[in-house]
């Protein structure tokens, strides 16, 4: 049997922390990139916490600022956003690298693709309840799937490639359920269906997700927004089905109530993750001649309580 | 010349208050119908503050719960809402009378109109900055204005009628100045042209005109509001000029910071006034074949703040 294959994981928050966790007890040489939390992950490793139980890993090989990055076979992008790390993947990226983008949304690929161009880059979405507690120490809830795809260069679908085959091997025997998407784009269009209505009505509303469904105007208006994504997805020719809406929403009703990671982020005075979950959403779907008003007019919201709280005084 | 006509003004508040105030200086008779405010009103008066002064009016002819109510010529219905009042414009209307429904947004006529089958009823829209104090305490800010028109039972335009002339003079006569409206309808879209996104946005976003202009997002989404309330004006057949847009939006940032009628209610735990600002129009257009996302969107987050209000705890 080869060695196992080498990953980087750049961000040790909700989602690094879990996958990178889960990877190094099945026997991968993980190296942790942190910024402020790297001296702690050096001094006390990184605590895992789960309903059953705590993972607790010492020792790690941790890539502080101004250390040197070593190259790895697969590279864990887990930080909010591509684009703020993408100096950082060049650098660890080398020719025949697989560089996976952990975030959700659209276009997070591109600024990883451009910083690597020998690179392979896929797209990962994690279907996962976890949250950071403090510096290395990660509460995971619920849930842990991750759906694997790459697409073209141009955003066709590549089908199941050898690097996701790999990499969704890797996760699998780690304990992770993986879904490999041939079709990453359509995924990513599928996971928008639920990120743009309640990440977005849970910010502006201050309401979880068991508050937005039990009330007919709001519940009205998540199926509203669910029925423009469907919508965009089939302009941008990855088509879902509609039946996908009713299932979400039977699926969120049956769901512990849920406060999603963009009203942590804004209860907690974090930038909010706009450009991937609406912007580009909604831009992809105008260059392709379809309109999307409530999503539109919900980011207007969110831009401008993001914008507030940046600047309060302004 | 005639005796002045007679008036009896329903709701003593930032509506009723101020107008009732300048036609009983002018010489009218005015009856003053209260509910909380009655023995306050008795005892002490009302009590109008302008920025250049203050009229203080004492020995009112106040009628109160369980109080015989006299006939007027005129019936100014000043209340928040004119549906929970038709009782009460049922009794104090009779053949001839003439009601004005003083409020904002769609369909406030029918109920009156219903209640009291004999009389005329006018609408009317108030360009004010005014709110209550407290009981018997006006305080007007700014503006006053008022726009008056008529429209037939089927809501179609009625011309400046007989009676939309002589409230008119009266309410000129005291000092008040007034639009007067041949299609009614006309001119309550064109007042939610500005109250559609300035109301509910202010409510939802916890912000100030101010603060709704002076960011890109929200400016955007104030046009686009703007523009869907016009293409409804015109799916109604009561069709305004796309150039209202630039101007509202030129003298809404001209204007003093200002926090809309809405917002008042919402930050002091009232009642929101959905049904004919926001509903009523919204169902005009869509029976039109006009839809309004953005509005719609707006209006469902709206419900669900309000319906948390008055059920906080779900």
């Amino acid at each position: 049997m080869d060695a196992p294959r080498s990953y980087t994981v750049i961000g040790v928050g909700a989602i690094g922390g879990v996958y990178g966790a889960r990877l190094l007890a099945a026997g991968h040489p993980v190296r942790w990139v942190a910024r402020s939390d790297a001296d702690h992950l050096r001094e006390h490793g990184l605590v895992v916490d789960l309903p059953g139980g705590r993972s607790h890993h010492r020792d790690l090989h941790v890539v502080g600022p101004g250390d040197l990055l070593p190259q790895s076979d697969v590279v864990l992008v887990c930080t909010k956003t591509t684009a703020g790390v993408a100096d950082l993947v060049a650098e660890v990226a080398g020719p025949g690298t697989v560089v996976v983008a952990m975030q959700n949304g659209l276009g997070v690929e591109a600024p990883l693709a451009d910083a690597a161009p020998g690179a392979t880059v896929l797209g990962g979405m994690c279907f996962i309840c976890s949250h950071k507690d403090g510096p290395g120490r990660i509460r995971h809830l619920d849930y842990g799937g991750v759906t694997l795809g790459e697409h073209t260069a141009d955003g066709r679908a590549a089908g199941v490639t050898d690097a996701v085959a790999a990499v969704a091997a890797d996760l699998e025997a780690a304990g992770v359920a993986v879904t490999r998407e041939p079709d990453l784009a359509r995924g990513r269009w599928r996971k928008l269906v639920w990120n743009i209505p309640y990440n977005g009505l849970s910010v502006v509303l201050d309401a979880g997700t068991d508050a937005l469904m039990a009330d007919p105007a709001t519940r009205g208006l998540v199926e509203a927004l669910m029925s423009e994504v469907v919508g965009a997805s089939h302009a941008c020719g990855h088509g879902l089905d509609e039946a996908i809406i009713p299932k979400l929403l039977a699926d969120t009703e049956a769901m512990t109530p849920y406060a999603p990671s963009m009203k942590l982020d804004h209860d907690a005075g974090r930038p909010l993750e706009l450009a991937a979950i609406y912007d580009a959403p909604i831009a992809a779907a105008r260059a392709a001649g379809y309109e999307m008003p409530r999503t539109a007019a919900l980011a207007a919201q969110l831009h401008f309580l993001d914008r507030r709280r940046r600047h309060p005084d302004g």
